[in-house]
């Protein structure tokens, strides 16, 4: 019985190539997966409204990039009975302490935007 | 006079396709990106070093990855004139507190890597 741990058991290590955590570390920070997860930081979206939201996303990349988050447990899919029906989209529990973590980092980014405009411009004299 | 203001005066947005902050998003968010920030959260590294610490990336996405960090003024490049020369990657300011926001969020994914994968199973099994 001594290997019978399921992986779960072992320490989780995003540098480590095999680890559900740095899978899940890759999929929240996808291309477009942290903008969505911020989007739904702010509430419920349904589909178009999130693709609007997200200035840029194509209509594939979205289901994509929905499913993908679905499948790791950051949101779910609600498909509400109303003429017409709709689908909305929610953060789980997980889902919303990610989209904090990346709230976080978006703010800060957005208070340096000057900052690495700065450094762009300064990179692009260099070179 | 009235619309010289230079861009970095514009209140930032991460979700406006065109904002600096955007693209600065998705350059620390990017595949390898964040982990090189989170290995570089940890001390100053050469380029084999942080090569074995990011397990799985190759030589020539590890040196576009530095290039595009370096270029938004998340770190620096020195070279050491030693025998043989060295060059180490260390990061700035605005760089470590970015790393700071990203080891948040990979705690977190460690600590919840037994959950993830529970809702990856239960997603194939619904499937």
């Amino acid at each position: 019985m001594e290997n019978a741990s399921p992986p779960q058991d072992l320490v989780a290590d995003v540098f480590a190539r095999d680890c559900t955590s740095r899978a899940a570390f890759e999929d929240v920070t996808a291309k477009w997966a942290s903008l969505v997860l911020l989007a739904l930081g702010e509430g419920s979206f349904r589909f178009n409204a999130l693709r609007r939201k997200v200035e840029g996303v194509s209509e594939k990349m979205l289901s994509q990039t929905l499913q993908a988050l679905e499948r790791d447990g950051m949101l779910t899919r609600e498909v509400v009975t109303a003429i017409p029906p709709r689908v909305e989209y929610e953060l789980t529990e997980l889902g919303a302490q990610v989209s904090g973590k990346l709230q976080g980092l978006a703010e800060l980014l957005e208070a340096s935007a000057g900052q690495v405009g700065l450094a762009r411009e300064r990179y692009a004299q260099r070179a």
